[in-house]
């Protein structure tokens, strides 16, 4: 089974954490957009055919796509074992993706509460303001349920690594990356663990230091802009 | 089987999703936090318990809790006929529901464009910066979006009605309560028929006819500021 990844090219985003999922599935993978004549492919897949999806990422297999982040995890973690194999243990593992997805949405709106087609350095005063909602109130209560789940446990959910703790590591790493000084006022031993534990898998470590790992940078959902960290 | 709904009284919400597809199903359930006592049940479970969800509305199925919109509806739809049977099918009708998560988010945005946890009344030069931005450029992506997987089809998965047809309703009707004169410039007769056949459905009929049923209003994620409308 090869799989077609599409995602834009130059950011993790949204990609990243299908791509750590494969990663650590073993499986091979083509990361279509970053390929010659990728970026083409995968505006033509966009603007047609009755079951396209809204926007990237989306996993090409056979015939079909798959859209939305969290819906493709899902589709992985029944698959290549990156997901409890019971009914109940699945969508408690997605539950969990899900609200991971609510955070990422507003860990990128901080840069962007105006609007997503408008230029962070034309909505800087809103951006202040929403940094400083997002750091107090919104950063915390993520960081407390997530540090909560895994009080005397290893893994988010289930008795192994699932698709939902390689997440979570993206998003520690992303959240530290954007916001260095607030996040080391928060102590969150269990999920610095887990990201610990995380990178140090074989398979995860072998991506993170091969080039088809990606840094973060001012184009993606996590940003550093000094003036948004506290 | 009976289920309990957890959601906030007094405003549809995300909570609203669920009710549709449960009256839709004609299973009996309890919205919980609109029975006496029933917002301190609601408390309690967000607060304790190992599998607690992050935010309502969250279902109840004897001891399980099912938390996060969309993944209760993958439950349900499952279950009750509203997804279409098959694996690849259920994946797209939930991959439309994330999507139709996504705008609903951003609706919500709008008058919340700096954080949840303040007044819109303190937020309104930048929420009338972000309704610019809703109106012009994500709502016609949106309803371009849907209306054109609706071309020559009666419902936007499968063969009948689903749970995503039941949310397209909701959002529909939503978007025409907070932007009724932006709504009026947008051509969506695909969607406009299919709110209405879902509005026909004698047990959705039933219930927009009962006090179970909850008017939109300045407290929920639609809301109706003129100066946010266009």
């Amino acid at each position: 089974m090869s799989y077609r990844l599409y995602y834009w090219p130059g950011i993790p985003g949204r990609g990243e954490f299908v791509r750590l999922a494969l990663e650590e599935a073993g499986v091979s993978y083509l990361d279509v957009a970053r390929t010659p004549g990728g970026m083409a492919a995968m505006t033509r897949l966009l603007a047609r055919g009755p079951q396209r999806p809204f926007a990237p990422p989306f996993l090409q297999v056979g015939r079909r796509l798959i859209g939305q982040t969290a819906n493709i995890l899902f589709y992985l973690g029944t698959r290549h074992r990156l997901a409890p194999a019971d009914e109940a243990g699945r969508l408690w593992a997605h539950q969990l993706q899900l609200t991971l997805a609510d955070l990422i949405v507003e860990a990128h709106d901080v840069h962007h509460p105006i609007g997503v087609e408008l230029y962070y350095e034309d909505q800087r005063p809103a951006a202040k303001q929403r940094a400083t909602s997002f750091r107090k109130s919104r950063l915390p209560k993520f960081l407390g349920y997530f540090e909560n789940l895994l009080r005397g446990r290893k893994h988010l959910c289930g008795a192994r690594v699932s698709y939902v703790d390689l997440s979570m590591f993206q998003v520690m790493a992303g959240l530290r990356y954007a916001f260095p000084r607030a996040m080391k006022r928060h102590r969150t031993p269990g999920l610095d663990a887990l990201s610990a534990r995380v990178a140090e898998r074989p398979r995860i470590a072998a991506y993170l230091a091969s080039p088809r790992r990606l840094a973060f940078n001012e184009h993606g959902i996590f940003r550093h802009y000094a003036e948004l960290d506290g």
